[in-house]
């Protein structure tokens, strides 16, 4: 029952690819089936598995959710309360809570069974860089 | 640890319920306790755990995420950049990433612990029929 | 493989923390290492992992997913057909969409790998008070 903590740095919101990282632990598992968890340890930034084929569905990804979760000092979001770190605060947790804190991906022989466009994501919420911790645990 | 591949084919957006081939893998399986994964192997359709008694509900969450999220050539839509698939598909991406990939039910020894009006679907979010791979796995 | 059903008292709509009860249930396991997930069954409650230190995170929480799902007596939600069981009960469906049915969290010797400031809730989308059963499985 291998688990690992990785550590991520971004540069900013948006989306940032892990998918080999992943990989590479779940590999070295060697296991012939299971199950691979995996949990971000923040919560104004998320988890996403996303089509990395093009890399304008990650910008449009990130535009939508700028769009629907403007920063708090924009007029539409008067109403936060929460503002004290920073106008990308409380929109980073909205943001969060609309995609995923953990995500279970089923192993087979040759690793993790994304499908041909699926890839693993950090999604960052906040505007200055984080180093991000992801917890990875292999399971039964 | 039995692990399955099923496919479920869809005949444009909306709601298709597999609660019925969930539960017959689990149960054929046999075990007293354990923990079922489904997981979609795709980023333009997505799984929902949703009230199966009244199927309006089903149409009025389906309605909910085409208004959250229209076409791209619809003039509201005009910031997105990933076109070339046609109009439903990077409004597609973005309701897949506002749903599941992969949702984790418990299992006890008379199935899956759902409740009583919760049923397992698949959220196809393309207008053509596509045929979507979910991933069944059953661990401990 | 410890397996129990919770069940939670909500007032009204809001978040419900629950840490406390899960990391219990963990601890009392005394496994070095598993996952723990977190199932409501339910469809018009749903699971969050958020900020546990600023109440006002909570709140503010709470009124974004207000607005974009107003009740379906507001006038911008004319197009909502099951309204049998209240405005508030097709916006709560379409809350529990948006947000999760079920949480994956890692478990070290210390118990659930949450970050520093996760807590775990119960989100309520429904204005009167319900009884609601989360079932906890600790499994490898």
């Amino acid at each position: 029952m291998p688990q690992t903590i990785i550590t991520l740095q971004t540069r900013g919101a948006g989306l940032y690819e892990f998918t080999g990282e992943a990989q590479a632990f779940v590999r070295s598992a060697g296991l012939e089936e299971g199950l691979l968890t995996v949990f971000v340890r923040h919560t104004s930034c998320s988890l996403l598995i996303q089509e990395n084929a093009d890399p304008d569905v990650q910008r449009d990804l990130d535009a939508f959710f700028k769009r629907l979760v403007p920063p708090s000092d924009d007029p539409s979001m008067g109403w936060i309360i929460h503002t004290a770190e920073g106008p990308d605060d409380m929109p980073a947790h909205i943001k969060a809570a609309l995609t995923q804190v953990s995500i279970g991906i089923p192993v087979g022989a040759r690793g993790l069974m994304l499908g041909t466009w699926q890839g693993l994501y950090l999604f960052e919420h906040r505007d200055r860089p984080h180093r991000r911790e992801v917890v990875l645990h292999l399971g039964g």
